[in-house]
Order: C-alpha cells, then sequence, then structure tokens
C-alpha cells in the first residue's frame, strides 16, 4: 500500500491530472493520494495557494476579497472543463470557498490558514470527482475526519502522536483516497497549516499513518542530481539516496525536500521515491534507510553562500574551563544560531548565517567577545561559502579527504576552514563565496568524472 | 641586557656549574642569571626539589627532617667542594636550610612553598659565590628584594602587575646578577612558589621587567626537534619558531616549555633562545613573535594520545537554537573540560582527554545528553590520538591540507575527525592511538624528507 503525492505544477491543469490519474490507476497499491493546490502553469503564472493569501489579506483588510474571490475561482472552473467534469462540482467549490472566505476573522492567523488550506482542499475534491467521472471508486478524505489531528499553532502545525492511529483506519477504507495536503484540523475542530512544503508533510505523516510500503513523491523533475546543475552541466543523477545524505545535502543548498517533511516517513523507516510526473517511467531517486547501490564514496556535492565566520583567539584559551559555552552564551543573548565552531588550540572560529547580522551587531559580537572574555584577537570574515561532499561511501573509506584536498588545491583554492566531525557522511569545507562555484566543479569532476 | 635561565641538569655538578660560568663571561651582555635548584646527574639520581620535598613531608609529620636534611646538605657540600669554594658558603647553607625547616608549619602549604623554594635560593647564593671566586663581580639577588611580589596562591603564585616596575631597576646595578628562580614574595613577606616550570616563569618575568633584548633558557638539548625523536629517527631541529607555533605544538605531547612560563616574555616581544648548556655553540631554537625562514608550511609535527569524542546525533540538530550550548553546559556541570567540537549537520563530536572521565561518568554524560537533549545517539569513542602538523607558512598555503590527508591514506590511516580553524597555523588530524605514529611518521615523510 502506497502513499503518493503530487506537487502543485503536477496539478496546475487538466491535463496535468490526467496525468495524474493514469500514474494512480496504474498502480493497485497507490491508495492513498495527497493533493496539492494548483500551481504554475508557466513560469509568469500565479499559484492558487498565493492568489489564496491575497484574498485572505484583502478580506481582512476590507471585509470581502473582491476580484481576487473569482481569480481564484477561475482556477478551478477552467481544470474542471478541462477535464469535462459537471457542473456540481463547480457549485460546490463556489460555495466552500465562498464560506472560507467570509468565515470568523476574529483571529487573523486561523483565518488566513483556513482560506490557504482551501486551496489543497478543493482540489481534492476535484481530484475525487474526476476519478470517479473515470468510472475508477474515489472519494474525498477530509482530513478532520480521517483523524489528522494537530496542534494550535497557526501556519505551523504539528502532528499530534494520537493522529498516527487515527489514520491507519483509512487501510480499511474501499476505493482510492483523496486527502488535501498542506493542513489538519485541532482538537476542536478549527483548520491549521503546516510550514512550508505542507503537502509533503500531510504525505509523510500519511505514510507513517497507514504504515505504507512506499511513499512516492512526485514532482517535475526526474530525479534529484548530484549536484547544482546551474553548476555543472548535465550532473549525474542519484538513483538511491539515504535520509541522512539527504539531509545533509538539503542543508547546504540542495532543496529537495523541506527537512522536517520527512521526519514521520523516516521515523516509520518507509522509504521515500522522488518522481517525474511529466516522465514517470524515469527510475527517479530513492530516499531510505540504507542504499545499497555504491557507486564510490560520494552521492553529491552541495554548497551554500552567505556565511561568516567569528575568529576569537586568546593565548592559553584552550586551558579556560567554560571558554567556548561563554562564547556560545554572547551569541545566544544576542539572538544569533551558529552552525559550526572549528577550533585550533587557542582560537576559535564561529561559523554564522550573514542575514542574521548587520554592521551594528557585528560591532556588538566583537565588543561582548573582547570585553567578556578577554580575546586577544576577534574578528570577522564575511562572504563564506560552505562546500560540502556527502556520502554514506565515505565511512571508513581511507583517502576521500585527500582526493577532495588535492582536487581543490589543483585548482588552486584555498580552503579556510575544514570541518570533520566523526560522522563522516560529510566533509565541509570553507571557501571564499568567489570561488564556491569552481570548488564545486573541482570536486565533481574528482568523484563524479 | 639578557636574561639567562639554566635548568636543573645544567646545575646538577660543579662541572655543570663552570660551563654555565665559561658561557656567562663570554657575553657581556649575560647580566641577569637566572638558577633552578640543582638537578639530576644521571637518570637515577633525584633532584634536590623533591628531597626537599621530602624533608617538608617529614617535617611536618614528625617534627623534623631527620637525615634527609643532609641528603640536601650533601648536594651542596660536593658542588662547593668540587668548585672548590671557601667553608663559609656552606656554613650559610646550612644555617638557612636549618631556618627554612625548623620555620613556621601553622601553615602547611605556605611551609612546603618555603622549604622548596630553598633548593634555587642556596644554589643562587652558591653559584654567586663561586663568579666571585672567579673575580668577576656576581652578586646573589634576594627575588623579594628586587621585588618580585606574587599573589598568595601555594604552589600556584602569580606576579602582580606592578612588580615588573620594581624588577626594572635591576637594569641599573652593577655586576653580573645571580636570581634563584621558582619563587617570589607576597606583599608582606611570605615566600610562594610558582607553578611547575617555576624557573622558566621567574626568567621570563625578569627578561620583562628589565625589558631584556633576549631571555636565553638553557637545557640539556641543542635545539627544538621538529618531531619526536622517539618516532621518527634523527629528525630535523627547528631553527626559528614562533610563540604560536610553540604553543601549538605543547599543547599535543611537545614539552619544551610549560605554556604560561613563556607568557611575560611573549607579552613584552621579548625573543626566547633555547640553547644546551654542554654545546652553547650549537644555534639551538629561537622562539619569537614572527619568524623569517620559512623551509616549507610545515614547522613540526606534534601529537597526544588519551583523548576520546563523544559523538552526539539528532535529526535536525542543526535546526535547535542553544543545542551546543546546552550539549557543552552539561560537561561543565559534570566538570569536564573539553579540546574541540567538530561538527556534521546534525551531529557534534566533542573530543575530552579521557583521563577525566571513568565508566561511571562516561554514563552519566550519555543518560543526560539523551535525557536533556533528546538525542537519537549517543556514544563515547575512546583511545584517539591527536596529531597535528604547526607552521605559520601554512596560512594561506594551497595544498598543505592536500599533502597531508594524501600522506596519511597512503599509509592506510583512517582520518577520524579533521579539526581546521581559521587560524591556518595548524591542522589537527584525529586518528585511532594504534595508528599515532604511522601518522606521524607519514607526515614527517611528506613534509620534511
Amino acid at each position: 500500500m502506497k502513499v503518493v503525492k503530487f506537487g502543485g505544477s503536477s496539478l496546475a491543469s487538466g491535463e496535468q491530472i490526467e496525468k495524474v490519474f493514469r500514474i494512480i490507476v496504474s498502480d493497485p497499491e497507490r491508495k492513498v493520494v495527497v493533493v496539492s493546490a494548483p500551481g504554475k502553469r508557466n513560469p509568469d503564472d500565479l499559484k492558487v495557494t498565493d492568489l489564496l493569501i491575497d484574498c485572505a489579506d484583502r478580506a481582512l483588510r476590507l471585509g470581502d476579497a473582491g476580484d481576487l474571490f473569482h481569480s481564484v475561482l477561475d482556477r478551478y472552473i477552467l481544470i474542471a472543463k478541462q477535464l469535462k467534469l459537471p457542473e456540481g462540482i463547480i457549485s460546490r467549490i463556489h460555495d466552500d470557498l465562498l464560506n472560507v472566505i467570509n468565515g470568523d476573522k476574529s483571529s487573523p492567523d486561523h483565518y488566513l490558514d483556513a482560506v490557504k488550506a482551501s486551496g489543497e482542499d478543493n482540489l481534492a475534491k476535484l481530484i475525487a470527482a474526476y476519478f470517479q467521472a473515470q468510472g475508477v471508486e474515489a472519494h474525498y478524505v477530509n482530513p478532520g475526519e480521517a483523524g489528522m489531528i494537530v496542534t494550535d499553532e497557526p501556519g505551523n502545525a504539528r502532528i499530534l502522536p494520537e493522529a498516527y492511529d487515527h489514520l491507519f483506519s483509512l487501510r480499511s477504507r474501499s476505493g482510492i483516497l483523496i486527502v488535501p495536503g498542506f493542513f489538519g484540523y485541532t482538537e476542536n475542530g478549527k483548520v491549521l497549516t503546516f510550514s512550508r512544503s505542507g503537502s509533503d508533510i500531510t504525505g509523510s505523516i500519511l505514510a507513517n499513518g497507514i504504515k505504507a510500503s512506499l511513499y512516492e513523491n512526485f514532482t517535475d523533475v526526474d530525479a534529484v542530481y548530484s549536484v547544482n546543475p546551474n553548476v555543472v552541466d548535465d550532473p549525474k543523477e542519484i538513483k538511491e539516496l539515504t535520509y541522512r545524505e539527504m539531509r545533509e545535502l538539503s542543508y547546504a543548498g540542495f532543496s529537495v525536500f523541506h527537512d522536517e517533511a520527512l521526519i514521520p516517513a523516516f521515523k516509520a523507516g518507509i522509504p521515500v521515491h522522488i518522481k517525474n510526473t511529466n516522465n514517470p517511467n524515469a527510475p527517479g531517486t530513492k530516499v531510505m534507510n540504507e542504499r545499497k547501490a555504491v557507486n564510490g564514496p560520494v552521492i553529491g556535492i552541495a554548497s551554500d553562500q552567505g556565511f561568516c565566520s567569528v575568529y576569537v583567539s586568546k593565548y592559553l584559551m584552550n586551558r579556560e574551563v567554560g571558554f567556548g559555552r561563554t562564547l556560545l552564551q554572547i551569541l545566544v543573548e544576542l539572538g544569533l544560531s551558529y552552525e559550526h565552531t572549528p577550533s585550533g588550540i587557542d582560537d576559535i572560529s564561529i561559523i554564522i548565517r550573514q542575514s542574521q547580522i548587520n554592521e551594528e551587531l557585528e560591532q556588538q559580537i566583537i565588543d561582548r567577545i573582547y570585553e567578556e572574555l578577554h580575546a586577544d584577537e576577534v574578528k570577522i570574515e564575511r562572504n563564506l561559502a560552505l562546500v560540502m561532499i556527502v556520502g554514506e561511501g565515505m565511512r571508513h573509506n581511507v583517502g576521500t579527504m585527500a582526493r577532495a584536498s588535492t582536487a581543490l588545491a589543483r585548482a588552486g583554492i584555498n580552503i579556510e576552514m575544514i570541518n570533520q566531525g566523526s560522522s563522516e557522511v560529510s566533509m565541509m569545507f570553507g571557501v571564499k563565496e568567489a570561488e564556491e562555484a569552481r570548488a564545486v566543479q573541482a570536486l565533481y569532476r574528482e568523484f563524479f568524472d
């Protein structure tokens, strides 16, 4: 039994939904279908979710959504026409949408969540109607009725542990179940949305809840690439990826999944298969607990810009019990989170995302470290990039660092910082931003060419 | 004007003191001579300081030092005979020693300090007498009278800032000044000793106080070696070393100096010249703020055993503000100091000296991290060695990491951890203890052969 999730671009038009239909019915194991709201049909198009946010904003300010109401409804009307659906479904969506937009505005956050959620909810109803019109037994399933109970945190709801037991009973329902992604219900019946990539979260929770054998996640790319295609031409596709590898890659610029989305599937040990709605026969990329295929130590290379390093040195720092903790405490008090803390004997560098600091805060950081820790030197170096090579195959693979650092040296790139902990699933190199692309290319040539 | 310090083995016998005399008079700039207590004459010999500690212990327990008194005095009598000194100096030392041993025992710690300090004090008197007997103007200088004022911390006294001004006036005294190392006086006249390597500290303070042009430190080796001679045969000598390099090397097994000893000289920018009393024409090793001679990126290789790694992983750790700080707080509360914290995205390893933890504490660490941080995995790996390559020449030297890691890979050594901060004066590799010697040898071959 599989859970299958489709992203917004896979559901943006009638033509796309026909592809989805063929994908679902081609495999009787595809039982639970999670749908997003209609996405962009072309790069200049608007997503229904963004239109709904505008609707909610306007309604909160002016009392009604005005023309925006029809901008949303028209998307559904067009899809219904393309799919040759009877009128009934559109009047149902019209009434639902009107109802939501005219709903209780006493808590703007809750109101916004309810309006946003309608994008997925109405498309799920439409798709269920389309499946039925094709003579396939399919049912729209309301998340609340299915037991998708969440915390009362608008825009950032979290699933409650007891929800999984409720969801398990979906297994015994007949037909294909069409579930809107992105939202759940509080115990007293309010609609609350998950965070970013909310439909991925719904799919992941459902996969866990029904103990699926596989969570298929259909999007618009054939596979996850081993490196950013904007940096390296025609890069290799990744066939299999472990959860840890995916997480390490997504840290530094890979945006396959919002990290938290996969936790429920990950915890239940359910593999996630990333596939292309527009090319369903492509093998795709499978994310799993362990992978068999070992094609060299490195599976992917990721990189991200916008880091800076706070360098602190003090003679005999190493002897001062509590130095590091006090230093981190200063950062916490200044509201900063940090990424890594490579250290020498009498120096430590704290790598932070520089979007967090402006010039004033930079001076505060420097002043406090001098004052409270009596440092000999404090300096901030901006515009660093972190380049990571990732792969379970690096565990106990003697020589990966030698290959990586030799490749960087050959390209004339100075390594500002190295961080290799005992996980051995990744190695991280700090380089100047200006050298980021060349560093990634050099590492790609070494491990993939 | 130079400060010259001699270690215990350079002063263990009359013959050695004759060498010292010739060294001092060969350079009129050698103005202030700091002496240790008589050291070992052969590997099975006893140091006078250790004999004095036994004396103090016995006197505290039984009221007098018994035969131990004569064991100490005999060392001075023998040296005086070897140097053909008149009887007067021995009766002076006899009386001083008796006086100290019969001194106030109401504070055992202070009593112990006074007895220990007499080892240096009496040898300084003897050496001043010997210089005078050779017709050279030389004076014993009592540290209290010279203004060496210290804090009242037995066994760990610290110089008070105002002492430096007093000491500056030593410049205008006539003749060679023989100053006992290892101790100073509190403001109300109590004798207090410095910590370990106390004579090095005295020399360093005096160098700062008189604004010496050089602090010469005579010991029993020709120079500092680039690597432990027990691991690599006939290693290269280091001609020049910066303070930072020395500090990094001394962290991991190099025992040239007790780190803190050099701070006063270091702060005044005074170079330290390490030389051999038994071979004073050897060039020795100079420790200074900056060095000119650049013979490749690496100046030395050091290593030390007895580390362990506390590995903590938690999915999405990276998102948890304060995770690292809380982790370090747990260690501080358990009384542990840590060395380094290399980290991945969702894992962090804390490198600590394993002498700090027994099995019970190990379990406590693991339990608390699981409980308080809800970690997914916590494990402790013992028996790690840290191997460091050190050199100012590594700054902005592209390819040093490539050479080092390739050398280790060629020797089949797995790198458990790498830590390279932005100081770029050192790179640190964590390896299994069993591979430590082979790792050091491989790195030596790469950078020195």
